[in-house]
């Protein structure tokens, strides 16, 4: 398999994702990465480390770089030789079989739009991103390819969303929610009440809605909605995590119980570290695509590259294509 | 000033409404409460804890209860005598000029929109919802009640909120921020960006969008949102807040560190009870509304009733219908 990795993408890069590539390399010698960015620069960064390039690892150019502030399709227009364009391109001409990037969401997801085609079948990619709750990683979809999403958008989410988890976490009949802000049937609006009667009447294992206050309660493997909502609802989980253990941590301080403690915020930092994840794959493209969290360290870019090859080997792209065909749905 | 209390509503109903009312009744003997439900077996509570009934708090009969779990709308066509449905007709016909309810949000919303009317100039009603940040609490607004907005809507819960917090608060010139999946100016749906260009040609202060990751750092006094987006960040944040502190709980006693957190987590635990923060008004209906959260206990039921006091001690309906009709958008 070869994955192209998008070397300067992210807050740590290129530093941070040629450290994961060199250390998924050594563990997968199956594997053919491909680093792509500026190759003098990353050839002199690892020698610099001390580092030996692994025969399985080789580099591919771009001269271009897309920040992380920048305008997606402004930036994506200008820069064509940009690190995250390459990586899509080269996909599209099947000189990669994935790519990985922590570079700004919106530019991969906007390169990967315009280079790799939808699955047959498929109305919209969508991103599904691990979500961490009390008891497991759950896969909340779609956290912001799609904001005005239909009801068969939704509908397929929640079928893409299923072969994932399914095959690469080895969960059977994962259990789909949909995200709303209520439980009974008749809550939400049009578009959410239509994705309802849809869910209801497939084969997956819907247990219906799931309201707000219950997502970190672990109770379904997979959530629903929008992109707009999956997007604000994915940010303002990290965002109270993240405040909640600094006030924590700060009161501690205050009562001379933070070196006890230490343990204990680690911990737990490190488990709301969204970053940790194996990155978010784009559903419903050509190829496989995974979008990193902009502060992936070098575990995180292993860790995508590790479910790359999952998500390669038990065929997701097939498998949603044959169970998009055999639905009786209208599309 | 008179105010209705639906004695009826909430999980700790009749009992902590109850108690909130009879010390809120003592603290502004100025004011009138009127407890609305089953007048005897109020009494008869009252009797029972031993307590005397102050002279600026009398009894109004409703023989019917809506219960938390009820469909809202079929509830209040079913149960014409309900709680919280007599304590709106009390407003409506004047024989209170506020009501407030810790029962069905929905429910107490459907009765507000069914019997007072809008405000001159308002298109939409919306839930304006105390949210704990780092720093302070701000106001999130609509927290549900307008699940289908338009870019008006969202302008002028914008205007009511500033009103709100200007006078009620005390803060001069509150920061609005737009709740949004990005920073950038072009961000969102069509609804999202036209209210962000109105708002930007506006008097008030606003500050451009926010991120949900941002929410509880508390960059802004005002967060504006439609009506499902509000529903479930305030949700999520809720839920996520709770979770990660039970985690650290969880973890500090496997550590054997729980005696020595406690005062921290009992703390943190009340900083994070959104029940606590005086009720959330749905502002612009007629007469005022305080929706208090469903875990309200004698406390919550007690602010919110000051609340209401401030709120027609400082005219902030008056003040809205002022600010909105010199509004040159079109509208």
């Amino acid at each position: 398999m070869r994955i192209a990795i998008d070397a300067y993408g992210g807050d740590y890069a290129p530093k941070e994702v040629v450290l994961g590539a060199l250390e998924a390399a050594r563990e997968l010698p199956e594997e053919e990465l491909i680093l792509v960015g500026k190759v003098e620069e990353l050839s002199a960064l690892i020698e610099e480390m001390g580092e030996k390039i692994p025969e399985n690892l080789s580099f591919y150019p771009a001269s271009q770089v897309i920040r992380m502030d920048e305008s997606p399709v402004a930036a994506l227009m200008a820069k064509l030789d940009a690190s995250i364009s390459v990586c899509a391109r080269l996909v599209k001409e099947k000189k990669a079989d994935a790519l990985i990037s922590a570079g700004n969401t919106g530019a991969v997801v906007g390169a990967a739009t315009l280079f790799l085609r939808n699955l047959k079948g498929v109305k919209r990619a969508g991103i599904a991103v691990p979500y961490v709750t009390e008891k497991k990683i759950a896969l909340l979809m779609d956290a912001g390819a799609n904001i005005q999403c239909r009801p068969i958008h939704l509908f397929q989410y929640a079928h893409m969303a299923s072969v994932f988890v399914e095959e690469v976490w080895g969960r059977k009949k994962p259990q789909v929610g949909l995200l709303n802000i209520g439980e009974e049937d008749q809550k939400g609006n049009e578009v959410i009440r239509e994705a309802f009667r849809m869910l209801q009447a497939s084969d997956l294992n819907f247990v219906g809605n799931v309201e707000g206050q219950d997502l970190t309660k672990g109770l379904c493997d997979i959530v629903v909605s929008d992109g707009f909502v999956g997007n604000v609802t994915l940010k303002v989980s990290e965002g109270v995590a993240t405040s909640v253990l600094h006030m924590v941590k700060r009161e501690a301080e205050k009562q001379g119980l933070a070196r006890e403690l230490a343990p204990v915020m680690e911990k737990l930092f490190q488990l709301f570290d969204f970053a940790e994840y194996g990155g978010a794959p784009l559903l419903g493209t050509k190829g496989i695509c995974l979008i990193c969290h902009g502060r992936s360290d070098r575990r995180a870019i292993k860790n995508a590259i590790k479910t790359a090859t999952r998500f390669q080997h038990f065929e997701v792209n097939s498998k949603i294509e044959a169970l998009l065909s055999n639905l009786s749905v209208p599309l």
